[in-house]
């Protein structure tokens, strides 16, 4: 295998802290050195007991999962694959390598399987490990690419506006242009603007290839993961269907060998696509699809509560339509998380800028816009039933969907920001977080503590522990106001906790609202 | 039974034309005098042996066929209601009465138990009849209501432009309020703005009620169809579920007892919604989501024919995800029928005018006019193709949906008229329909002699007959140009009829439209 110039490392020794706060060392010229080698031999060690080496790009929510997975393939009861996950030398991201590493899997998550598959990858079959040298990329057979291609805002007015940041997603690529040797395969596996593989991937690889003297076409792929956070995350990937393709027949072939030996093909069988361009194209779309039909349900959220009825049994009602209804969403929060509130922004940027076409997405940039604002109505709601000026309001769910820890553009952000320009005080309560990164300033309190002391709560996620709370412990003070966002009070409960002297309201519940000002009157 | 006065009949002797041409004349006085005097002494036969009475009002596409399936239903092996459909004595509605007087079905449809229902009805067991009186509603345990409630135009610019002609509606439930017994129920099936059962028809009985010196409630309820057109029509009604509401607690219960009998429930349980306005809020919001679906996918069929796609192909892709992505729309030629293209006008009605809600449904009225202009992108596809002036296109489909023969606001009649005002010339073949009401002008031809005659054909529907058509038979003169909107001829056909010197094109097939430029080149 032909060696490589390393990159100049950190000038000082720096450190990297993880999102749990243990703090590692990003490791010197000398040591990384020391790693590559050790690198090199285990892999000449895996090669001769049978193994692939697959390398992954990008430990992060996808990347560092994905390792694991691939990890877990086996053959004939043996390891199929030494997987290599890299990162990069600096504060921001040399945590990932560290903690797996040492059998810590760099990702929060409630299913347990993930840790499972690292012990077994790095500890018991010891065909997991983890680098933050780009030259790893020139020890693969397969290089999955799966780090972050970002929007510049997660709002734009218009589909005129919209802008993408593609820098670093380049800079990634490039890194492996300089290592990869020819004939393994690079498996793009990060959501992009429809387009990248073929305009901007292929062309950096072959740039690379030219400039280190090398002939032939880099062997290049695209597909998508279609991973749901939670309790079942593993599984996502593992036992769901995948859809692909290849820049090339020969790329498109290695792309469906790889694939079938890391996902149940049996039962899910892969999807090949006629070109990247339309793999990039179906992972935007499904996401904006589900965005689409959130921004739909949140205008009849409005008008449900404007003419009194409950949205939300109405939804129950539709949803049994099996096939034609089934997707249909409920009124809610907001929207949030890495994907929902991005792909359709990266779909308008690829068609625009890679494509030059005039075609513009404003049924899918409108929505996006409306599920942006969606937190706006909770505050909207909540200040018109109380003033909130010097008022306690406890948020009750700060991550973004219901029974994880995320936060990433959780709309309890903006939400927060809302309260805190009207004056009020917010104390927070979430069962899966702690600490909450994106708004540190707020002071988290246990559940009993934060009702006991707040003049509203806005119960602003489904969590399990919400939906099983006796109604009993919802009892404030009379004259407090309960907010559910997510249909976690039943109108018995509410019934009830109005008798104790409260307010009760919630989106979509254009029943209670009418009750509500009833009671006003 | 209170004897009422009946309404003036028609001045002079007249006719009613069905759309087979059978003409019907419009009883006169003294006719309608015995027929009512006949159906009176039916009834209290029918009574005695032990049956209740409904009374239909509106025997169109709905009223017909729920007439037929209300009537079908047994109990203990006997018929468990006798069956009255009500139409009015107008040359417009009078065949639709003499049609079912004479067992035949007054409904064009594509399922045959159509017609075998209306036979055991009218022939077999006698208990379905027909008749043009408003005094029938005097007779009836239950009145349904299946009139029409329709906008005054199939497309607005704005949520604030919607207008909708109520007055046909608010007549016709009079006529039920002049005669209907204290105790009966009546069940609204029209789809209606929502607030309509409410406050319009609950008010409007109540003072016909007044007027005649009854006291007591009248009973009311509201509960909608989900009826699908095509070969399975009965069974959509009989086999599927049902949302409803009662304006009372009693009428809900009445409408629950009535509902049971007919409707398959111990498979398909009734839903039953807090109020009428739920209800009605539901059936609008269910085809408005289907409207705002087709929507967000036309502007993505966009996208992808700009980017090269094959949008067909990513979809199958992304459908495969049940329960979040089946509801997925496909590429297509525009949206007609009598729903999709009205009930998101009538809730946005309902919103601003029964409530005075200042809400505005901008996703559900901006994407029915993304369906209304549907039409045009195939035209400009078409455009794009070739020169239209003086050039023959065969239109292959006129009916708004596969395999059924309704073309009721169907997009071909749109796209027709672009086509005439860019000086071509419309022959049309459509497998179900014969006679095409809205653009009469419009020669229909058999399919290979339009093929012969024609300079394009624009393949429009979905029909089982194009599915399944040999594509020589497509091959028409060199040069011409097929335009596919609806996914029927697969890449193979297109690349073989490419090879016979025809022009393919298709809507959503981006990869085509590649090929087609680069072949111009």
């Amino acid at each position: 295998m032909r060696r490589v110039e390393a990159p100049p490392p950190p000038t000082s020794a720096e450190e990297s802290t993880a999102f749990d706060g243990s703090r590692y060392a990003i490791p010197d010229a000398v040591s990384r050195e020391e790693a590559f080698v050790q690198l090199e031999e285990r892999v000449r060690e895996a090669r001769a007991r049978g193994m692939q080496v697959v390398v992954v790009q990008g430990m992060g929510f996808v990347g560092a999962v994905m390792a694991a997975v691939v990890a877990n393939a086996s053959h004939a009861g043996r390891p199929r694959y030494f997987v290599i996950g890299v990162d990069l030398p600096t504060p921001a991201a040399y945590w990932k390598v560290g903690m797996l590493l040492e059998s810590r899997a760099p990702v929060v998550s409630e299913d347990p399987a993930i840790q499972a598959y690292v012990d077994r990858g790095v500890r018991e079959r010891r065909n997991l490990t983890a680098i933050a040298d780009e030259r790893a990329y020139g020890l693969a057979d397969v290089v999955i690419v799966d780090v972050q291609l970002d929007v510049a805002e997660r709002h734009f007015e218009s589909a005129g506006s919209v802008a993408v940041d593609i820098e670093p997603f380049r800079a990634a690529v490039r890194a492996i242009g300089r290592h990869l040797q020819p004939g393994a395969l690079v498996l793009i596996e990060t959501t992009v603007p429809p387009g990248t593989t073929a305009q901007v991937v292929v062309p950096l690889l072959t740039e690379e290839f030219t400039r280190r003297g090398l002939t032939g076409a880099p062997l290049v792929a695209h597909s998508y993961e279609r991973v749901m956070p939670g309790r079942h995350y593993v599984r996502s990937i593992e036992r769901f269907w995948r859809s692909f393709a290849g820049a090339t027949p020969e790329a498109g072939d290695a792309a469906e060998r790889f694939l079938s030996t890391i996902i149940a093909v049996d039962e899910f069988p892969l999807q090949r696509l006629g070109d990247t361009t339309a793999s990039e194209l179906a992972k935007v779309l499904e996401n904006s699809y589900r965005a689409a039909n959130i921004a739909f349900i949140h205008e009849w959220t409005r008008a449900a509560e404007a003419i009194g009825v409950n949205l939300f049994e109405v939804i129950r009602g539709v949803a049994v339509r099996k096939g034609t209804h089934d997707n249909i969403m409920r009124p809610g929060f907001g929207v949030g998380g890495y994907c929902l509130t991005k792909d359709g922004y990266l779909a308008q940027w690829g068609i625009a800028n890679l494509f030059g076409a005039d075609v513009s997405l404003d049924v899918t940039i409108g929505a996006m816009g409306i599920n942006y604002a969606m937190p706006r109505h909770s505050f909207e709601l909540l200040a018109e039933a109380m003033p909130l000026e010097g008022r306690t309001v406890l948020l009750a769910g700060i991550s973004y969907l219901s029974d994880v820890a995320d936060t990433r553009n959780s709309p309890s952000a903006d939400f927060c920001d809302l309260l805190e320009g009207a004056g009020a005080t917010i104390v927070a309560h979430d069962p899966y977080v702690r600490h909450w990164p994106e708004r540190p300033q707020v002071r988290h309190l246990p559940l009993d503590e934060g009702l006991a002391r707040a003049d509203a709560v806005v119960l602003a996620v489904r969590h399990q522990a919400y939906l099983t709370l006796d109604p009993r412990r919802l009892a404030m003070q009379p004259g407090s106001v309960i907010l559910d966002t997510q249909d976690i009070v039943s109108d018995a409960k509410a019934d009830e906790l109005r008798g104790a002297g409260l307010r009760v309201i919630g989106v979509g519940k254009g029943h209670w609202r009418r009750l509500d000002r009833e009671r006003q009157r």
